[in-house]
């Protein structure tokens, strides 16, 4: 009877032909899973089901990606990005298989990492904590063009284009620009410029050597997440998320939660590589232990719980907004829901974090 | 005739009643003016002329400023605030004499420069480089805040409620929300987050006592202007710029414009008290002095060759955007013209800046 009445030639094609809904069986919703991570001792991280995993569209835009390294002028463009960033692209946007649509993803998040990694983090890699500010304060000119100021702005255009970090990050936003709105491409980097802000209290963390309690630093974390990434949702996916929506409390709470939540994945992989650096990376898990004199186990035990409680208040959030009429936020969220998915697989699972 | 088609009982009103356009004599727009400034040695400034003085309508935001600062915590809040920021609205503000939408303007301006100036500037009000990042990522978390996170945002929510500079610009920000949109408040938060990058740049550079060349002074600033105060015109005047239009590129180019022309006419000002500080502050004149290794009077005729230029630029892109069918976008470019006058008045006659 089901087969019948939601079959081509059925009932239920008459009644479409009539004005009438139609019973259709839609395939059942991806779910959320506790899923082991590490070594398999700390507590299940509870999250969305991985919806896609694709090697050879992971390699076809790597491919891109590294081409367009080496014209950023990024040196050992394949080393450099280590097939990380195909992948990422791949398993967090699930709803377009389109090569330039992923690119979107991939030239950012390689910018951003090289961002992180070239001016904030990698102490081999250049960084200094003094030349971090001055530097993030060339990557906002290099991704926000403002008015023009005569030679000035053409000194500072040499600049842009000799180094290879600021050359990435303006390229990737161009790209974004021609396959988005004026809107998005603020928002991108309006959110980039807020992880800036939390990037320069790191530094001077590690700069003094006063570090915060697992208080602060998460209230700081809090505003450089994977929610930055999650920016690009509707732009990868070939629609726009309108801002009146967008930047609704309710919708922002939630894809703050997700975007939170992600970045605590990363926290909970990075542990013994942040702890192992000569001036220690903050770490929520570190912090934890810090303040209240605990074990790392009991830390990582309260920081998956963090990350539990997030995720299920995402879940709920996301439930209560399906009563809003908008194809566009019904789309986003289940791209955020993917997003936490295949961010997930993605740190649990790349060799940068083991 | 003029009169006879213009006056209310002449002809152009039955053109009106009959549905024909009337014909009315509008009040001449009023214009811009080379005005000299400081001692009258420099070169004029050109700059739109002032459309609105009103002591009384000022002292009217102070007195309510001055008890909203003490509730904020801010000690001898009249001492504090001495009469910069009700008459700073007043003047910038030309379109509303409602004094609680002048407040969300004198509010956040207030905040921002109570955060400046015990944060990031005055080392005797407690500004100390080294602190300035993770204070500012704290003022982040208090104006915008995120997803809720248990234990670890009591703690914050406690923070907050204790120091004044965060109480300020979280209750500044509650202000506008309650008379404006969610997509307004995300664009003054981000701008202002954008600034914040530009504030630990400075602060690198006094920490280190490298100054950086002019060009990259500049492209610093200009994403620490006064279009951040400029983000709140529409929400001060009673209406919304819809985003689509806000950041098109073409308008982001105007405002940046008319926010770094402002924020030249405070370099403009400062560049005595600047010089003075025994951890010199840059400022545009002073870095171009030193590029170019020329005079101060040099440096100055330089600069304001540049603010002229930038306001020139905005008034032909002004002129050119009246062919936008939006009454809101012709009313944000005619706010953001007044806001130019009335902050060079500002800034030409307060005591600060003598």
């Amino acid at each position: 009877m089901k087969d019948l009445l939601t079959g081509p030639s059925g009932l239920g094609t008459s009644a479409a032909r009539l004005g009438r809904p139609e019973a259709v069986t839609l395939p059942p919703e991806p779910g959320y899973a506790e899923r082991p991570w590490g070594d398999g001792t700390a507590p299940p991280l509870y999250v969305p089901v991985l919806e896609r995993e694709d090697a050879l569209l992971a390699a076809a835009v790597d491919e891109r990606l590294v081409a367009w390294a080496g014209e950023c002028g990024f040196e050992e463009p394949e080393r450099f990005l280590g097939g990380m960033f195909g992948r990422l692209a791949v398993l967090t946007h699930v709803d377009t298989d389109d090569v330039d649509q992923l690119l979107i993803a991939a030239r950012l998040n390689a910018a951003w990492w090289a961002a992180d990694d070239l001016y904030a983090d990698d102490t081999e890699m250049g960084a200094v904590p003094t030349e971090l500010p001055p530097r993030l304060a060339l990557a906002m000119a290099a991704m926000d063009p403002v008015a023009p100021a005569a030679e000035f702005t053409v000194d500072l255009e040499e600049r842009i284009a000799s180094d290879p970090v600021l050359a990435g990050l303006r390229s990737g936003i161009a790209h974004l620009t021609s396959r988005s709105t004026a809107t998005v491409v603020q928002r991108v980097c309006y959110s980039t410029f807020a992880m800036f802000v939390s990037w320069g209290a790191y530094a001077a963390w590690r700069h003094t050597g006063n570090y915060p309690p697992a208080w602060q630093y998460l209230a700081t974390r809090q505003h450089d997440t994977f929610y930055t990434s999650m920016t690009l949702i509707d732009a990868v996916g070939g629609y726009e998320l309108p801002a009146p929506l967008y930047y609704d409390p309710r919708v922002r709470q939630l894809l703050t939660a997700a975007g939170t939540a992600s970045v605590m994945v990363n926290d909970l992989v990075s542990v013994e590589k942040d702890a192992a650096d000569e001036q220690p990376v903050c770490n929520m898990v570190l912090q934890i232990a810090a303040d209240r004199e605990c074990s790392i186990a009991e830390a990582t035990a309260r920081t998956v719980e963090l990350h539990n409680q997030l995720v299920r208040d995402f879940e709920a959030g996301h439930k209560a907004l399906l009563a809003v009429p908008s194809v566009e936020l019904h789309r986003f969220l289940k791209g955020t829901k993917a997003w936490m998915g295949g961010g997930f697989e993605w740190h649990t699972t790349h060799p940068r974090y083991k």
